[in-house]
């Protein structure tokens, strides 16, 4: 099986210019066959303030009402997956950006009211991916950059996680490909010490991760990311990556000092 | 050579919820291969006039200014683009939504400043279309669905003229297909007499059309459409329909009496 690297980025990268730039450079350099997931940063609250839409919150959780999902919508799949697109070209990376929309790449489901009614927010699951679709492109040569906007095949645009996208993404795609499922994280990767940036954990396995748990060493906040990356390893992803947006080249070429990998 | 339309709707579609809706309902029956071209519409206006973005003017020509494209990318290539996507999704048709950065699909070149700086305006040639992806989605059973931005390959996206970007994918696509260009209007179609709805012209060839002008019954707006009509069919283009985006599944049928048909 051909290896795919799938890597999100998040607010951290997105909001800085020079950032992304670097980023998509070393991107670009990626000869491997690759998926860029992006999520939104702060450009959508900006631009929510700016229209006075407020950005409703229940029990510290963010509600899409109609009103924010058209802000994400414009925001995520058009500025900048379109800028995003635009700059891998100049690269000679031959981008295509995709909402889960187009070519019907990624079905989710509007997420059940219960206590509370998030809006037009949608879960996924690898099951909802066109894996046909994508290789389709891959094959072709071309590489697609998902926005965190997907829909429920009945017209219905949703906004959806996009750790959570590129997690469902890697799983799917497992089929096909030996995934590496790359997330660029605001820290050098999984810290022993939480206060010292140069305590990487280089690797962890399924065995050693619950040694850590059991030690009190991973931080409370690591514990979900690291709980849904496992989930994706037992099913069929080969690795997991995390690691600073900076160290993506040094992380590819299996530097030991680069980023914490996740493995069966 | 397999039949393809290329539709091209405006402001007057897109603008009205209702009309659009019963629009994509009739383009969703229409069997052969197609391509959607839309335009921008007042929303993206509307967004400039909110976020108090003049739309500034130079001799009555509209300046993409680097606030006006950010717009203008938001709006096409996220909103309207993502929208009408998903609710192709919902009648069955597999709709992806592209600028022409995405899969490189159209590049054109930033317009030159000559007695006016139009901005990040970008003019294309069917030279600049990428028929050999877009027809690796048409046989696919993928619909390309274009919005009014383009790239210059360079990083650089660029607000495109919609009519302009359907005539460059009609001229280059019939390399490979015998095309039919519809451009959705506001009147029926090409009339005898501008203030009498039902006085249609049903066909114009090349001879008539020179005719009808010596004559003085083609009014002054209606001439550059039909000299861009006539210059896609002198470059390989088959047919070109102007109709109301009422008439289009009349016209697909060949009604004599729904729209005008330009033929060679």
């Amino acid at each position: 099986m051909k290896k795919l690297y799938i890597i999100k980025i998040g607010g951290n990268v997105i909001d800085d210019p020079d950032e992304l730039e670097n980023f998509l450079l070393d991107f670009s350099k990626i000869e491997d066959l690759k998926i860029l997931v992006h999520g939104g940063g702060k450009i959508a609250n900006d631009l929510a303030k700016r229209l006075g839409v407020s950005q409703a919150l229940i029990n510290g959780r963010r509600i899409t009402d109609a009103e924010t999902l058209k802000i994400t919508t414009m925001v995520y799949a058009g500025l900048i997956n379109k800028q995003v697109v635009a700059s891998l070209q100049a690269k000679g990376v031959n981008g295509i950006g995709l909402t889960g929309a187009d070519g019907n790449s990624i079905v989710s489901v509007k997420r059940n009211i219960t206590d509370i009614d998030y809006g037009f927010v949608g879960d996924v699951g690898s099951s909802g991916v066109n894996v046909e679709f994508i290789s389709l492109l891959l094959s072709s040569a071309i590489t697609p950059v998902f926005s965190a906007i997907t829909h429920d095949d009945k017209g219905q645009l949703l906004n959806t996680n996009a750790d959570t996208i590129a997690s469902v993404l890697a799983v799917a795609l497992s089929q096909n490909y030996e995934v590496q499922l790359n997330y660029c994280f605001e820290k050098k990767g999984v810290l022993k010490n939480i206060d010292d940036e140069n305590s990487v954990i280089s690797s962890i396995t399924k065995t050693k991760y619950k040694q850590l748990l059991a030690e009190g060493i991973i931080s409370k906040g690591m514990i979900p990311k690291l709980d849904n990356a496992f989930e994706a390893i037992q099913k069929g992803v080969k690795s997991v990556m995390i690691a600073s947006s900076a160290e993506l080249i040094n992380t590819l070429n299996e530097n030991e000092h680069a980023g914490t990998k996740l493995i069966a």
